[in-house]
């Protein structure tokens, strides 16, 4: 890894935030570059050709190399640090909480905070408007999955802090903008909490 | 890794063929307990208490210990194999498309194929239904990104066949099965026969 990381994103993605957090975490500079998605600025020519294909950020730069899909940028950055388990186990447990959280957690949550936040609600296609409900549902199925699990657990993995919590608490502490209510997931409360007072640890704003 | 690990499948998931494929070009035995989606037996109380609290599968057991999520089941089972790269450029950007196949090829290509082929489109909600045409626009999206992406290369990452190929093949290899035309992405067709005829593949259906 070079010591020069440019990060393609639009800063109040959580997405992009997980980026920053583990960067923060690790002690890694990052140069930022903002676009705005509602101009369509990770959708120009430009962008599909030289950044990402898939339209999408955050991308990592490092030189001429790109690396898109938060989760794999934050890997990238956080290997060889306390952020990825030594424990072959935890390795791959840490890796579930990463997929499920794209699966389960972030279609659900952020997409509603984006369509709520971003969009409105009055702009979104009818097929959009009617998966509303079905994303609520699901998206409180998943914080009450979290809240369980955490129960008499300090972090999702072992004993330590991973970037399966960085990356469960980028739309998990804005999901109140969601309309979700997290005062229903006492853990999930208690676990943010601990992971705000990290030494370290970055707001989404900063 | 105990030398006795326990696959919780549906066998004609893609996802569960991920692990069966990765276990087999790594040499790994899997005793296999098949799971009838359609009877609901991973939404169990016992399911949900003892193997997966998220209720799918595949779910990967080794001892006492489990490992939901596909992908991460994988990345478990191949460690320390040249299915994941060495350099740890080309890990990340493995896992890049492994999480990418997730987000975009998965919820697109695969809900499609299980709701053609399982549920019945009669018996879909009308959200669900309201859902297919962007399902179909996505997944060609996806496969055409595939086909761009693999013009001129072997593999999806660095010159030897990774987990990322792997990963997008399950779905991919029966996208007919939901009415996708792999016939307009040539190079997909190539990737594809090239992992067919690799030592040690094996079938979904074996």
């Amino acid at each position: 890894m070079s010591d020069k990381l440019i990060l393609h994103e639009f800063s109040l993605s959580g997405n992009c935030y997980k980026v920053r957090l583990t960067a923060a975490h690790v002690g890694v500079p990052l140069e930022r570059r903002e676009y705005d998605l509602m101009k369509g600025e990770t959708r120009t020519p430009e962008f599909l050709a030289n950044i990402n294909a898939n339209g999408r950020i955050p991308v990592l730069q490092d030189g001429d190399r790109f690396i898109p899909e938060s989760n794999a940028a934050c890997f990238y950055v956080a290997e060889g640090s306390p952020l990825i388990p030594a424990d072959r186990f935890e390795r791959a447990d840490m890796l579930h909480w990463m997929f499920w959280e794209q699966y389960n957690h972030e279609p659900n949550i952020a997409t509603l905070r984006f369509w709520m936040g971003w969009v409105g609600v009055d702009r979104l296609t009818d097929a959009q408007r009617s998966q509303m409900p079905i994303k609520r549902k699901l998206g409180n199925e998943a914080l009450k999955l979290m809240d369980n699990h955490l129960k008499g657990r300090e972090w999702f993995v072992g004993n330590a802090m991973s970037l399966a919590d960085i990356g469960l608490f980028a739309y998990t502490h804005v999901a109140d903008e969601a309309d979700f209510d997290l005062a229903l997931y006492p853990s999930v409360i208690e676990w943010m909490e601990r992971i705000m007072t990290q030494p370290g640890h970055v707001p989404m704003d900063a």
